[in-house]
């Protein structure tokens, strides 16, 4: 046998080296794609949260506009929201003080939060009510100068800092709005529920009790705007609105017909309510601070 | 040269394929090692999510209790504060319904959440005041008998629905309390702040305005005790405390002295209030419910 090896040619010995590398090579590949195939499986579950996040930051940004003031509930009521935003992926948060300046347990309650968010004072004139108008009209003011050449689909939400939120009215109703989307509104206007009237997918009306007649009879948390519309029309809660309803003011400047209205959560079963306007309310504060930080009221 | 190469031995040419084996197996072996720390790399950043998140799984458990009542604006508040919660992690929520049965709604509520919870109905008897008292005794009474063999160290916190929590103060206070911690609270009595009286680092009394003379005067929000004081004694929100302030008659059955209380929050720069005892005002709620969910007052 050993002679016979001997005798090989050149090309068998060669063969056989080869063969054999060929072996190790394919053994060294199996293994490592084995071990990166476990590396992968052992970090989905994490990833998920990851792949979850790149889904939702591929769909449209949500800029939300908080008009906001000084007062002993405000600190309260801004944390709750910005713990809501928290769970809410791809938006920019617009606050706007209501005053000569901003605030700075605000200013460190926002960057604690790590939401992208722009946050600036501006001050009421005279012949607007104190109701966060002028704070809505700076910050539409704000997205107009900044975003003029924005051009991927956004949406514009008013978000009042004493409202309850559902986190899925971002993800499940504003962020999938095309032009001018509504829904319910839980305890507006002393009323259990203000909703659109929808028929057979169409905003027909309004199920509300106070003042019915509106065009838009709907609660300032109840719709969502596209950014292309708000840059699209000089819409403001201006001097023109007082003494109408902001929300019908504005909308009839923004100028959907009602057919072409988008209705959310009509249409869900059970058909709950993702956003209640509702109001914290407190006493007249006795008694001191003790080097707290504490809010007194402004307006 | 042909034919110096054709001279060659057999060892030789062994040699020189070998060789190359050698190169293309260490090739091999150092792209799968670049690429398996790419990887490991480009994952760092969402894993230290789960670090962290490990990280506090090591750490004490809270239980937190709240007694809550079907009404207007209760899935409003409930809402708030479960998304307040899906902040914190290793927590277990136990929640009693005021009332024969508990609600589908909350029920669906707390399913969404995806928070460990245990949630279950007591009827408030007469002799009790209708202010969550029965309900949290339920809880108690549960922890009591569910977790009697439970040796590792966890706190309970009673959190009402209607208060606003800044989420630090799970994890900043609570979670490092011993036996039994205390913290200012905002808004609470028509004070502007509730807070112990700090003296180098030892709490020797109260800065409260209402009824400062009680042993403990500390709001519901404002204190968490270990699970092992409460398993180790009987205290309730009984017969007993009617007449009386229910932390103080509380905490006087758990009976940790003055001087061994852990204060939190006092020490701080700046002092931020981290629970507020707020309270959501609805009018009297008229109109239609148009068949979005909606509870009426239930007490």
């Amino acid at each position: 046998m050993t002679s016979s090896t001997d005798v090989k040619s050149k090309q068998q010995l060669k063969k056989e080296d080869l063969w054999k590398c060929a072996s190790i090579f394919l053994f060294i590949l199996l293994t490592t794609s084995v071990s990166i195939i476990l590396l992968l499986l052992s970090h989905r579950d994490v990833c998920t949260n990851e792949y979850h996040t790149s889904l939702i930051e591929s769909q449209p940004k949500i800029f939300i506009i908080t008009p906001t003031y000084a007062r002993p509930e405000r600190l309260a009521d801004l944390t709750m929201l910005a713990q809501v935003l928290m769970h809410v992926k791809n938006i920019h948060w617009v606050v706007v003080e209501d005053g000569g300046r901003i605030a700075e347990p605000v200013e460190r309650l926002l960057h604690r939060t790590e939401i992208e968010h722009t946050y600036f004072s501006a001050v009421t004139p005279d012949y607007l009510p104190k109701r966060g108008w002028a704070q809505r009209n700076a910050a539409l003011r704000h997205l107009r100068e900044k975003y003029i050449a924005y051009t991927d689909h956004a949406l514009v939400y008013f978000a009042d800092d004493d409202n309850s939120y559902d986190y899925r009215v971002f993800d499940d109703y504003i962020r999938k709005v095309k032009r001018l989307g509504v829904w319910a509104v839980g305890l507006a206007a002393s009323s259990r529920i203000e909703a659109p009237n929808v028929d057979n997918d169409t905003v027909i009306g309004w199920n509300v009790m106070y003042r019915p007649h509106r065009r838009y009879a709907v609660d300032m948390a109840g719709f969502a705007v596209s950014l292309r519309l708000i840059l699209g029309t000089l819409a403001l809660f201006g001097k023109d609105c007082v003494g109408s309803d902001p929300e019908d003011c504005f909308l009839r400047q923004i100028g959907v017909p009602l057919s072409e209205l988008e209705p959310f959560g009509h249409d869900t079963d059970p058909k709950d309510v993702l956003v209640w306007h509702t109001k914290t309310v407190v006493s007249k504060m006795k008694g001191e601070s003790y080097g707290y930080v504490f809010e007194e009221k402004h307006l």
